[in-house]
């Protein structure tokens, strides 16, 4: 493969650790597609004939075929993907398969294979982020009134609606399928014809396999086209943000689910039981989610230290790219199905809901606005009136609307019956009526601009 | 602070790990701004007459202008800036400052005053990108026809252009551009009246306060306003990449300045000495700029961990997030800064890397090229008869252009004198005119597009 | 500072990036222990008089007490706290000081100095370990036999005992111990006298400075000694495991805090309220444990990006490691004494933890062994049998031990009246009298164990 | 296999999410022995017939058999590898095998399984760093004396030996080995017993079983036992530092092989060729070893990010743990043995080697400490009349010892024919006497202890 320079043949040892293929024959669509364009393109500006091209095109199609079919033998003796596929072209179609090779180079090959497999990825991503999103919003729909306590320091702050609390999801989602499309968008352009490192000095036509692979444009320097990966950490880093979030619902679904919350149940099909006690639900493809962030971001980690100070151009450190962004790939696209799918099959319990809701002083807050709003405190007054009104509940064992009017009074004298109008979890949340707020009319307005956004 | 519920204060331990005031002090122009815009949208909406409206404007001024003398004594006490700057507007104008927390909390507080911050920096960021590109592209200008090896494994591959070389990091940093630019867009909404997660009741106007930050509109739901922390991962994701190629030209510098390459010369400006041994001249810089992706990653990993299985909507472990941005940011500006230096003043040396290229069989693409273009070769026997001419010549001890005709043609009797005519770095170079390619004429439309772009 | 080989001094943000003073002055007290033990050192082997000695001894003193008073100006331009001290011992005691740097160089001396203040930090962090190991086994003891559920997946699985839960983290924390005292131990040798990288001329005597620096003895091979990094790398690897420990207790320590499960109350001195909510009592100690880990190990993964790929020997890369262990550090130490703290203070609800316990079916394992151990039932069978009977239950709505007799008959007719012996919760711990078990026997053993390790 | 509580069966995303069988089966001889351990035990003290322990003993030697012949059927409905292997073995001996998972529980039975794997790889990992350090010995001996530039900053700073280079690897994989083997001590206990996570009220033996499996002695604490996995991040930790070493070297053998450095040779059998450039020889082994850090480290952060905050006792997310860690292990190990081949088989250049050290100046320290010992000028003075030497030899255009001694006494008069004796490299080398130096006596001394060590 490499001439006659080499006396000696490479250690078994070094075979294992050198030799691709074991996972880079996963590029094979993009490798016979990148070379479909390439021959095609070599033809028309006249460096293959015509009939060279048409015999590598059909050899090609032959093994594409043999590989969907699973009767292709890949060789780790090859190395890596190119050379399989070459081999098995020259085996196929003899001598022009010896010209495929011509003004290209492995470097720009596995370049532009692994752009066209990050891209698929996008696309996939894009869809299932959509379907994500759908989910979200119609588990919003049916519970944009459901009043629910909204935490914060996982103790009740003040109430808010179901439908709220999904929607806050819709909106990292949507800023992470924002981020994928940006990251798509900067990765689509072709290292094809990069060469070696540094161009080549045939007269090949980049903007044309460009535009046959669906590339926006060639990429402009060769030496970049070949060296950088920054388009597999930025979808590295996509994906991470991405986990991150579905981390973090995760772990509410997880919580939500302990026999302490029951504030939603999860069905069936993302259940699993014990193999131990007869009587468990476990809320396992929650925690399987929530873990995933870990497995995305030491992806990101490893790509990232395996980048960090490598000089120019291509060095052989860069071959650990594929299997990190593969695996991350594949939980990612993987976890977004199973939020989907756990999302759309789970049922708030609206009951648990309100009641934990209405628990907590959790009206507080509207209490000390009220005394802003109808006795002209200064917010900080109010605040503190308040605290002595929580304290006297507290004191007393009940809550906050639980208190006798005379009760309220000797804390201030100007409270008037008014104020139970404010203590209710209703009021509380229908209140809250300032852009993006708990209110169910402010809900609602939010699920209507984003159901025409996802038409 | 928190009213009439607390029995006993907290331990000194806790208030050393609670405290944020020791950084978040670094916010202060940012909360003072969003606190003048608040207090303006609440007068403008009524609920703050003009009279305490113009009160707290002028107090926060002068409390602007007491912090920016270093006349103001931040307490600990009062555990983060908000508090800090409340408790001196209520000591210089009273009453009037105990209205002003009216309708919003230290949450909203927080997540507004960091993105302000996040995205000044992303505006500073900006400007020292685009200069680093000015200083890449002197560097392309002044040797775009300068030859010099062009490496992969940190072999000798094939000759390229020192203008070549600096346009791949033109590439490089200007994805990093771009990526900034999306992660800036992205971020720019408003959290202030989010209030401390479900929106208030007050007749605020989100609308206002988001113009007169400069934000785009404000954020559309408010838990997730204040629940969130994604723009600050996006922004150490960019700076991150962007680290990683600032590490990868930073050990080109360090390696080219080895006696044994002689590559670069770097200014007496971006060196240092050493105390023990006085002929040393070390390239610092260049080695604190190769180390300082590892800082900025380990923020990006520090906030990541923060954020997993985090639930809505705030979290106090959410007060990690400040000293890792700064830090991450504060050390990437200082990279850009000190690249853009670097850059600026080092002198390739011209003969060094002529000489470099001109060793190692260089050109040995070019006789394979060769052998295609006018032999017909299919390219993998060019290769392999180029193989063994290069075998011949090393053991020769020649170069490539050493040979004579007759050695050559006892490889294969169809070289002809023309041959040599393509193995010069010259020639070499020259003959790359594909698109992106390191041909001086390449090199040159990539500058002059890039000159155009930067304006 | 470095001879006259500089014609033009440094770049302002060259110093600004270069100089390290701004953090390494913490090394002060490391420094002059250091300089003074080579002094001495110097002296009895004759390379510096007694005199001279004397003088050093003397003005090192000094410099520590100015520093120690705060009366120490370190200067940026002298870049290091190795040359600060060294410029002031000028100053006082003029020709004596300049031959305080024979046979060392500043690479010897960082490396010392910094071994000496992390190897300072592995004898704090082990007093405050075994405080944490105290404060759990308080607690543990307090409530040995006190019922409360465990989980797996945070659903109730069986119940344990309050006293088994504490010596969970007891075991992990006493590994955590162990860990850093084997750190501490690998990381004990010392590195001064290697010089810069390849050892001295002069006649020092290496061991008589690693003894008096209570190293166990110097370090094998001077470049190694001068290079690496491993021992911080190993402490933030140390760190990051306690940190993770933590992280966990710190969650339950949040969720049993919340409303829906009360399991414990935080006393006033470890928790915070709410600057708009007056109801709020905050777990915000225990939120921040949480998130320490990520700070901690972000410091891990800068220090070991940094070192990647590094060639021998030192490289100014290297000058990266310490702001980051100092961070992480602090962090690990600040956490251990909050968790110490907030263990101490906490109260377990024993009414709350015992009816948790008693509900969700948490003895269907006791049932389940009960059918093995009287009626002969294969474990898969019995498996079978109580999982009917908790599905027969959850109809009802009822939990176990409320199914009558003949209800059970149903399932299995071979029941008997005897069974309902296994059902309470107190008899479910009681009976787990297994090795490391939560029965309340063996939990006492395990805290009789470690009260006697402990002394 | 959970009992008749479910209704609905999994979907098919939740399978493919939560089944292990495609990693776990890996665990398959570990499951096996634990499984023979616990039966032997379960019949030793009577809860098994011994002719039912017979049956499993002679059925799981089948599975075992069938699983290395290749022969056995895994099945992802069955999840993980302890269902497959209780679901055949019940297939092959029928009523006994359903009494098999008496008195343990999943849980206890992936935590041995997984410690005693990770067990193994200590002790193959222990095997090859002995190998590793007999390999970098062996060049250590041979080039003992071998003169070579010791950079710090990548330039020259004093000439070292190869050896004393070589010696520095040495020193850092032997406290490689001292990490693993602290680790492996550690973690030696055995989980198995500690049922689902609170022990078990059958009378079962746990010490017993430990002793069989090679276990030091049970786990103390049940929960704790199937709850933590910092066992495997400390072996994840020691695998880092152990790859961070490894690409250092790395580093330096790319560097060293570089056509500028010249410094080793690699082996045909670490080395590999171009597709397209025909005279390269790429350092593929070493570029691969530089990059594997990332994927261990990757390794490391996922499994870390996973645990951080997961409350007691097992979680799903914890089954994230696997393939982190057999991906690193593999990694590791396939490193270790990569570099023991690639250090075996590479020869050093010793002329290149000597005359790099011969050039730049590298006996300035030297020339500094003569000025100190035989003119006794304090060591900054004598490093100022150095660097004045230095300048003047560059401005000449030669080294140090090729000043003549009247242009010496230009710069210090009291400068005598002597000093030319120390601006040998040889001299130079010869002089680093001190513990630990680059003296060939020293270097040789560091060899005759290691080789005692090694055996």
């Amino acid at each position: 493969m490499w001439g006659g320079r080499f006396a000696g043949g490479p250690d078994a040892i070094m075979e294992a650790i050198n030799a691709s293929i074991g996972f880079d024959k996963r590029l094979a669509p993009q490798d016979i597609e990148g070379s479909r364009a390439h021959a095609a393109m070599l033809a028309a500006v006249g460096i293959l004939s015509d009939k060279d091209a048409d015999a590598i095109r059909e050899g090609l199609l032959t093994i594409l075929s043999e590989i969907e079919a699973g009767e292709f033998t890949f060789s780790a003796a090859l190395e890596d993907i190119h050379m399989n596929v070459e081999a098995r072209l020259t085996e196929l179609i003899g001598e022009p398969a010896k010209r495929l090779h011509t003004a290209r180079s492995r470097n720009d090959q596995v370049a532009t294979d692994f752009r066209l497999w990050v891209r698929a990825q996008c696309d996939e991503a894009e869809g299932l982020l959509e379907e994500l999103l759908r989910a979200l919003l119609a588990q919003a729909e049916a519970g944009a009134d459901w009043v629910m306590p909204g935490f914060t320091h996982l103790q009740t702050a003040q109430p808010v609606t179901w439908g709220h609390h999904m929607m806050a999801y819709v909106e990292m989602v949507s800023r992470d399928l924002s981020r994928l499309r940006d990251a798509r968008d900067r990765m689509n352009e072709s290292p094809l014809g990069a060469a070696a490192l540094a161009g080549t000095s045939f007269p090949i036509d980049r903007h044309a396999t460009a535009e046959a692979l669906g590339f926006d444009r060639p990429s402009a320097n060769s030496l970049d086209a070949v060296s950088d990966r920054d388009f597999a950490l930025e979808f590295l880093s996509v994906a991470t943000i991405s986990a991150m979030h579905l981390s973090r619902l995760a772990e509410e679904l997880v919580i939500w689910s302990s026999a302490q919350f029951r504030f939603v149940t999860l069905s069936d099909r993302w259940s699993t039981g014990s193999s131990i006690m007869p009587q468990k639900r476990n809320p396992d493809a929650a925690e399987l989610l929530r873990a995933k962030v870990g497995r995305i971001f030491g992806a990101n980690v490893a790509l990232l230290t395996v980048m960090k100070g490598l000089p120019l151009a291509y060095s052989k450190d860069m071959q650990e790219d594929k299997e990190q962004v593969f695996d991350a790939a594949d939980n990612w696209l993987l976890s977004l199905r199973a939020m989907t799918g756990m999302v759309s099959d789970m049922s708030a319990n609206r009951e648990a809901l309100r009641a934990a809701a209405a628990s907590g002083f959790s009206t507080a807050t509207d209490l000390a606005d009220w005394l802003v709003r109808r006795l002209e405190l200064p917010f900080r007054e109010a605040h503190h009136v308040t605290g002595s009104l929580v304290a006297k509940a507290e004191a007393k064992g009940c809550d906050l609307p639980d208190l006798t009017l005379q009760e309220m009074q000797e804390v201030h004298a100007g409270i008037t019956e008014e104020v139970f109008g404010v203590l209710t979890v209703e009021a509380s949340v229908a209140s809250r009526e300032s852009y993006g707020g708990t209110a169910p009319a402010q809900v609602r307005a939010q699920i209507a601009r984003w159901r025409e956004v996802l038409g």
